[in-house]
This record gives C-alpha cells, structure tokens and sequence, in this order.
C-alpha cells in the first residue's frame, strides 16, 4: 500500500476510535475539507461514510469519478449527485449514524432524515474531526512548511523587486504578489489579498482598489498561498519612502506586542495570556481601543481554525498546534499597522514560519 | 438618497412583500451573499434582520465597523461577533422570524433557538431570496457584461500573446490568465482556474499542475473573473500546433452540441430542452456516455445558481435569467473538450456575454 493511503487510513482509525464515546456506529462525513483530510479526495462534491469497524464508502457524481479513483484507490466510490442521502441510503439499521451538525444545513439535515432507513437514527456531532486536526501530522506541518515559503518567498521578491512604491495602484501590487505566490506553487490564495495603503490602512480587511500610493504612505499587506490543501497566513506593514511620527509611533507599538506574542506561545500557555501579552502593550501605550480584533488563530485546511487566542480565548497551546499572531492598530481617518506570523507551537520557543524582516521597512 | 440605497432598499421591499405569503413577522438573513445582495455589506462576519414593516437591522464585529458605515449608511449596525444570535436576541414577540434553512447549519440552529425570546418562533425560509435574485435587475446586467469582459479580455491576450503554447506549465497558463484578469479588475477569480492539457482534458475539473503542453495538445480553459460581487463563467478549448483527428471530431461535436444550446435558450424553453439540444447532439454522435455533467447553470451573485440546465431540470427561461451552456466530451485516457459561454436570456435570441471565437482554435 503506498504511503499515502496509511496517512489517511490512520486518520479514519483516529477517528472511527472515538465514535464509539460519540454512541455511534458510523459517521457521514459531508464537509469537503473533511473528506479530503479523511480520504484525500480533493473534489468539490462528495461525502464519506465510515463505520466503527473502519470500513468506509466514499462518494461523488460523474464529474470526479476518474479524479476520485486516483485519489482513493483503497475505497471504492459510489456514483452519485446527492452524496450525503445517497451514502446514508445503503445503512441497513439498526444503526446510529452521526451526522456533522457543524455543517450540515437545516434543509441538508431534513434531507439526510428522508434517506435514512427506517430504524437508522441520525445524530449531531460536533468537533470531533476538528479535534484531531488541532494538533498537526509532522506530513502537515511540511505541507505548511511549503505554503509558507511559497508566500513568503514571493512578498520577499515584491520588496527586492522595488514593487511596492508610490505612482502603483494598491490592485497592482495584489496583482504582483499573487502572481509570484501562483508561479512559486499556489494552487490560489488562501483568500482575498489585502493591500492597505494610506487612510485605507485603518481598514483591516480593506480590498485593494484603484488608490494610487504615495510617499509616506503606510501600506498593509495581508496574503497567503494555498497548496495541497494548506494554507498561509502573514502580513506586513511597510512604509512608503518616509516614515513620519505617526507611523513610527504605531508600528513601534505593533511590532513589541507581536514579538511579546510570539514569546509567549510556548505549550502549556493559556491562548488567553497569548492574547493578553499582545494587547497588555498596545492598551499600555494607549492605543487599546483601536486593537480591534483577537490575536490570532490556527492554520491548516482552513485558514481559521482551533485555537482561537483571544481575550476569552479557551485552553492551553500544545506541541504542534499552529497559531497566528497578529496584533494591530487602527486609526480611522489616520491609518493602521498590522504585523502577522504564523507559528507552530514546539517544545521550547516556536517555530516561526515567516521569514521575514519585521523592523520598519521604509521601501 | 444616494442611488444605491434606492436598490437595496427595492430589494429589500421584494422581500418583505413576500414575508407575509411565508406568515413570518420578519427574517433573519445569515447567507453572507444574501446580506450584501439586501444592503450592500460586503464583510465576512454580518447579519440583517428585516420586518415585514420593512425596519431592518444589521450587525457586524469590530473589524467591519468602518467598512460596515460606509457601505451601509441608511440602517445602524449592531457591535455583535455573533450577529445572527445577537440580532434575533433583539427582537420581542410575540413574533415568528424565518431563518435561512439552506445555509444555517444545526449548531446554528440550536445558537439561534437559545438566543430567541420566549415568545418568539422560528421557521424555515428556503428559496425566497433566490427567487428575488433569479430575474437580474439592469444595474446586475451591468456587472455581470463587466465581469465577463474582465475575464475574455484577459483570455484573448492570453492567445494574442502565444501564452498556450508547448513548452510551457499548465500552472504558467493559469498564472498569466490570473494576472491579466487581476489587472483588468478582477478582485479574484470566480473560482480555481482549470488549465487541462493532453490526456488531464478529459478530466472536466483537473487542476492546473507541472505537466508541460505539448504538441498536438487539447487544452482546456475555464476561468472567471469576480468583481464587485458577481462572476464570470467561461471555457474555451484550443490545439496546439496540431489538431488530430480525434480532437478535430470531438471538438466539432461541441462545438455544434454548444451552438444548438445557445439557440435553445429562449424565453419559455424548458431548461431540460437546453439540456436536450446539446445532449442529444453528442449522444447521436455516439459520445454520450462521455458527456459526464449537465449543461449549464445561472451566474450572479454565486458562480452555480439557478436556473439549472440539465436532463432533469424543472421550470422554463426567463427574460433577465443568465445561463451557461457548456457541454463536453470527455474520453478517459485520450481527451476531452468543453466550450461554454454565459447568455442574458432576452426576448430574442440570448444576449451572449462571451465574446470569444469558438471555431476550432489551433495555437
């Protein structure tokens, strides 16, 4: 069996353990991010049911169907449009069949119960893939390894390349950056690249546009490549030919709270306190109220996933894990700073993934 | 008031007007598409709450606060991170508020259930705001030609410049027709963009890889561009240097499968007749076992919404519906071909938002 089959088969083996706890025989996997990690199936419809005993069924329609015999070769696919009713449908009760209640819509749900047998009884379960997602296969962590040299690489090569510079719109230099992410190994972005420039800056999540940069500009790249599954996360703030007070002022702040929480992502840390060490900072230099979102979360298959390090943020950080860290200030009318890196949680100090100047670049 | 509040406000008329046929007091909108379509908020964390008295409230987090004043300046936002929980808390009954079945998953359900005051009901809303969103308003008509033109223009440089050509990646095609869309303003694609070539044409949804075009290649594009809300859709296949006869005869099939499609969708076709006059083109041809998916679908607002072109499609075309048409062939191991445009249903003979040669293309 070749090697990938057993990186999927142990993660069903994971996961059939704890259906047992969950009072299930079987588990209909319907989220596609969970049947590609629990099968490597990477199409856009498809479903997998998996039984106590780690017998599995896999399905898809007949766009995929050589696609899906590559990609699984040790699970034949059923040929079908409704993937979830139609897997549920071969159930021979009695049996109690789990169901993700974190995906599955109201009206998929009302579907699922239509084709279930009639002594088939469907539960909701939650987290429990997500749980043994949380801590990374050292196979995944190359994989971030990978996404993360791909985004970074290509942000490195927009600053050598002189690329961010007053007279270039904020749409061009998104252009640029995703066009070295797609030549270096993205299959696409991990999502909209974010380009900040100016007043634009106090937007988080501003859409680059047809704003022209100018000197003394702050401008705020956010970006990430997405391969294999995997994604990235990083953002740097960069200062356009002159930096006045303002400017300084903020990314001075920003950046000691961002190395104050990546000091603190040790395991065994509270993602509470990682948040805290962040925010503790910028709060004390006054600047509290315009720290509007969390510090930072996990990457994987999904851009955002578990853990969460915010102000109410649950649980401790564990070898393994990955977790973003990115505090930032926004003032609006005036103009923001955020600096992001992407970590993976390890036995002394993290393993940082971005390997990227953080001091004030004036480009 | 500014034009644009005039339209989300004419929407939002659309569906309050419908809100009684559905005997609720008001809806609660989580679909993010939804909650732009109505007020024209286009973050990643939002709520509405409309009454059938057309009061409407929205709700966003902290990062979106500035974002959310500028795009929607005729309703107050609620600082909530739960905003579908935290809006509903605010309504008092007695009152039945509908929710969104298809896109409010179970654990949504259960959030909402606690959240909802004692005397307050909720129900199921499938399909009501679809229906709104099926006929395209003019001001819709307009993106929907931009974006098209975003995308084709991109694509024709693509030929213009002898970017298909053998020697070079699969990933380096798509690279290029990415930056040229971006350039043109495009804010993302549509979806990821498929490159197949050689035998990876006969896959419909292969993702561009390493694998090097060669002469005598099929190659298969489809691509689309998104801007300002709404998508493109469009593939066109071409040969390198040298079209087989194998290509030329199954390219041929398309192609004349493609056109009686287009002729077909007219005002009162049955969508399973578009599908028909494609299918049974191929089929006579002696492919129809390789014509593995259905012929077309609507473009809006979502890259695959109604109509739906296909053997068991429901319903007719409508004036100010869009449509793809989009049949293929694809033979497992030798190749496939796919050519697919996007019409404007009009009185006449559709409006076809692909301005591309179709004729057999040798590169």
């Amino acid at each position: 069996m070749p090697l990938s089959d057993t990186r999927f088969l142990s993660r069903r083996r994971a996961l059939s353990a704890k259906l047992a706890a969950q009072r299930v025989d079987a588990m209909l996997v319907t989220h596609l991010t969970h049947v590609r990690y629990l099968s490597g199936f990477s199409g856009s419809n498809g479903a997998l049911l998996l039984h106590k005993d780690l017998e599995a069924q896999i399905a898809t329609d007949g766009r995929y169907l050589t696609q899906i015999a590559a990609e699984v070769p040790d699970i034949e696919a059923l040929d079908a449009r409704a993937v979830g009713p139609d897997l549920l449908a071969t159930v021979t009760g009695p049996k109690r069949v789990g169901f993700e209640a974190d995906f599955v819509s109201v009206s998929q749900l009302q579907r699922l119960e239509k084709a279930a047998g009639e002594d088939v009884t469907l539960v909701p379960i939650s987290g429990v893939i997500e749980d043994i997602r949380l801590v990374k296969e050292p196979y995944e962590l190359e994989r971030l390894r990978e996404v993360a040299v791909i985004a970074n690489t290509a942000f490195q090569e927009l600053i050598d390349e002189n690329l961010i510079r007053a007279g270039r719109t904020e749409t061009e230099v998104a252009a640029d950056l995703e066009y070295k992410m797609r030549l270096h190994g993205a299959e696409r972005t991990s999502f909209e690249t974010i380009v900040a420039s100016g007043p634009n800056s106090a937007m988080p999540h501003h859409e680059p546009g047809a704003r022209v940069l100018e000197e003394g500009d702050i401008v705020t790249v956010d970006f990430g490549a997405h391969a294999a599954g995997y994604n990235s996360d990083t953002t740097r703030t960069v200062i356009i030919s002159d930096a006045d007070e303002f400017a300084t002022e903020i990314y001075n702040i920003v950046l000691k709270a961002q190395l104050a929480g990546v000091a603190a992502a040790i395991p065994g840390a509270k993602l509470s306190d990682v948040d805290k060490a962040c925010r503790d900072i910028i709060t004390d230099a006054g600047y509290g109220e315009y720290f509007v979102h969390s510090t930072g979360h996990g990457v994987g298959l999904d851009l955002h996933e578990a853990p969460y390090a915010a102000t109410s943020g649950q649980g401790e950080l564990v070898e393994g894990m990955t977790l973003t860290v990115e505090p930032g200030i926004y003032v609006p009318g005036k103009g923001g700073v955020r600096i992001e890196d992407t970590l993976i949680i390890t036995a002394g100090q993290p393993e940082n993934l971005t390997h990227l100047v953080k001091d004030l670049t004036v480009v």
